[in-house]
């Protein structure tokens, strides 16, 4: 028997063990190779991957070391003595081979995948076999019973009223904030929406991350059911309430590889609105040529696929089509585009309106799964309920009711203009660079980080005019942001006609 | 600046970085989720997978930990000062994402695919997805252009004189150790025959863990020029002269996942031997049940890959087709097998007919590549040389000329018969299952480990009568192995008829 020692380090959703390459029990090498090993103690274990220790200063020769998750996971008590064993392959390895050959997998099939994947049974690399197996074909059955799987594997919240709206894009479109409107409308109205939203991985923010440079995020889900019944909405990070835990892990292989089928993004976003109790939906998806969706007969593909998906799980869902030539509102970065979404919240004459326009047109539409309200009145109660400071007074109540954010966040001062090259009109800004600009200069893990906007597409520019500044708080960061910008713009500037 | 720290970790072929969560520069979590980080100086750098450490007894928060791979890869001493970032992707990462599309790859892509994998530039989850893209589809041209860019990327061993020889089997069969048999063979007839072999992964024992139990295999490819010079053969392990180093990395992806197709095996195996220098090659395809080739058609389907790509490369190669439904000889585990061979150079009554069968059929087919011994002379010659006893005096001159192996072996003493559960004759035997059992017993880590077969398909047995005796040295390992053993021994004995 080994001692159990925990492994301070962080491997990002895969388990992994350590075992001294001396140990004196079990020979390491033997399980080098393999797939994975289990480590258990009366009944409960857990599979990792092994990593042969040849420190012993790292690790002693009869101990056996757990990485943070895989440690929290097995559940035991440091110095508990452990066994260790080649890993039987998990129950649903059959069915990810089956996949690999390129058979289509039945609902079971994906339950029992899902399972695994959600209770870490399977390393990064068989998760992604799996992934890139499903991304080259998945019936839209199948992209049903993946969907059912996620949501069915985590916790599920329950609402005590119905509908319980919701909104989602797809994303890719920088200072896309308009959730942080929508909601404090919607809820304005008396329609109950609480959102549950995600932290950023690889864009400059997250609906949570903007949210938390004005309110507390890290909401538990019985707070969260407090404060929606007192405020009808909430703007919260969603990972406290583990709705789709096969999801995070999934994200976790599919970031790194770079792999963003709509099966994919179908699958995660509905099993998340499912688990989260939502009835009905709002699906944003914009489309330009730096965004995610590059045309609208793509977007017509991806609207059909969430709409059979919504349907078939009872979900009523609509899909808007909207404009995503170029980044939304000014701010891109948490603080900056906090201060937007104020900025529209306040009716200030400074707010950007593009993003006004973006919040109302999604407010509106969801104001009309109200029967009251159908047939085309959801606009117009929505620019009343922002116009008359409704939605404004809707907003101070739930950041009231969620709590001040544990810290306080300032805009980065170290700050760089980068300016036309030639005197013209902005035909184009690519959101793919000034979402990587921005998170060089360290947004948004930097609240304060980030990107303001001073001219959009159409806007006429002078030769040594400022098109943006560059926000960053960290001298690295900045230079890196700045020589980023400086190499390209991001933004094409024509000779007015 | 961070300071350089070794982490004495084996994270088998992937480079991974260890940062703190308080590291002062860098915000480690700013790096998490992304595919790589960069570490740099002064021009070297590498890319690694992030793990993010919590506890600063592990690492302190101004430095930068490498697992061993990484460290050496990067090479420079401890306390050096390195800078991180953000990986930018491979050079081939483009082609790869293209080939998870489906498309079908240039010469060119290949070579910079399988520079990159050797660099250790990608994660295991990239190469999975690298993989399980290919395997589902991969024309021939680019077999073979994934062949010649795996033998590029190496080391090439050159050979004084014409024609090198060389014989390989695809595996799976355990006890299958023909190789120790034909190369001294081969040796006494004057062709030169310069076996690299590799040690067992998922199998109880390759052929350089047996050949250990009889001289050292560990040889780097100076000394086996040496060797060959004086012997005409050696039997050693490839490792030492990084024939193909993309393979090794493959390899260590390949196995966890159990993906084992055609199209990776040619390339593998045709890139090591085109690296070894082999102008002449005999590939042993065993079919049988419980074989990796289970039909004759799906063995005529591979032999015609291998003659392909063999064509092309220059290779003069041909296959036999060999009978795979059980084990060869009787021993299975290294120390085992090793007897058997030694009871077949030595001519032995007690040796394994089939062995010696097997052995003579292979070498006589290389013998066959002499012009003097064309149509058919060269099982005949094969015979003479293993009858005289030349072989046997051939297999001395090389043990001697490799020298004594670092350790001395002996048969593991803890020991349990298995016996028939009823009369009959024993129907078939299962590889897979008896591979299975003796690797739990220790194979090949303990070399004395195993399982030693007294009983072959055709045998007549009586109830109680031993059909195997089980060796193991650990008792865990003991334990483990007669257990798999009882609940299904992989013997298949039918009624007498």
């Amino acid at each position: 028997m080994l001692k159990l020692r925990r492994i301070g380090v962080d491997t990002y959703r895969e388990n992994v063990a350590y075992l001294s390459r001396d140990c004196p029990l079990y020979r390491a090498e033997k399980f080098q190779g393999l797939a994975k090993i289990e480590v258990s103690k009366n009944g409960r274990s857990i599979l990792a991957v092994l990593n042969i220790v040849d420190d012993l200063q790292l690790l002693p020769r009869d101990e056996l070391g757990l990485s943070e998750q895989a440690f929290h996971q097995l559940g035991l008590p440091e110095g508990e003595t452990v066994t260790v064993a080649q890993a039987a392959p998990p129950a649903s390895r059959d069915a990810i081979r089956a996949k690999v050959l390129g058979r289509v997998l039945s609902a079971e099939e994906y339950e029992a995948i899902i399972r695994d994947i959600a209770a870490n049974r399977y390393s990064k690399m068989e998760i992604a076999a799996f992934l890139i197996a499903s991304a080259s074909f998945l019936t839209t059955d199948e992209v049903l019973s993946l969907t059912r799987a996620m949501a069915a594997v985590g916790n599920r919240l329950t609402w005590p009223d119905r509908p319980i709206v919701d909104k989602h894009c797809i994303g890719g479109i920088p200072g896309n904030r308009t959730s942080m409107i929508v909601v404090p409308i919607v809820a304005a109205h008396g329609v109950t929406i609480p959102k549950t939203s995600s932290r950023a991985i690889t864009s400059p923010a997250g609906t949570a991350d903007t949210m938390e440079a004005l309110a507390r995020v890290d909401v538990d889900p019985d707070e969260m059911r407090d404060i929606v019944s007192r405020t009808r909405g909430c703007i919260v990070w969603g990972g406290r309430a583990n709705l789709s835990p096969a999801d995070d892990v999934l994200i976790s292989v599919e970031r790194p590889l770079g792999i963003d089928t709509r099966e994919q993004m179908v699958a995660s976003i509905l099993s998340k609105k499912l688990a989260a109790g939502s009835t009905h939906l709002i699906v944003d998806i914009p489309v330009g040529p730096s965004s995610k969706i590059r045309s609208h007969l793509e977007a017509a593909r991806l609207r059909k696929l969430f709409e059979f998906v919504g349907d078939q799980t009872g979900l009523t869902l609509e899909v808007q089509i909207t404009d995503g030539r170029q980044p939304v509102g000014y701010g891109v970065g948490p603080v900056l585009e906090a201060r937007d979404v104020m900025r529209v919240l306040e009716n200030s004459p400074s707010a950007p309106a593009d993003l006004r326009q973006r919040a109302l047109l999604l407010a509106g539409r969801i104001l009309e799964f109200d029967p009251r309200l159908r047939g085309g009145r959801g606009h117009e109660r929505a620019r009343e309920l922002l116009d008359t400071g409704a939605a404004a007074r809707a907003m101070s109540r739930i950041v009231e009711a969620q709590g001040p954010s544990p810290e306080s966040y300032a805009l980065g001062t170290r700050t760089r203009d980068l300016s036309a090259d030639r005197d013209g009109v902005v035909e184009s800004v690519d959101c793919y660079r000034i979402a990587r600009i921005a998170r060089l200069a360290g947004a948004p893990a930097d609240k304060g980080a980030g990107i303001d906007l001073f001219k959009k597409v159409g806007d006429p520019v002078q030769k040594g005019e400022p098109l943006y500044r560059v926000h960053a708080a960290h001298p690295t960061d900045f230079r890196f942001a700045t020589e980023m910008a400086a190499s390209d713009s991001g933004y094409r500037v024509a000779a007015a006609a």
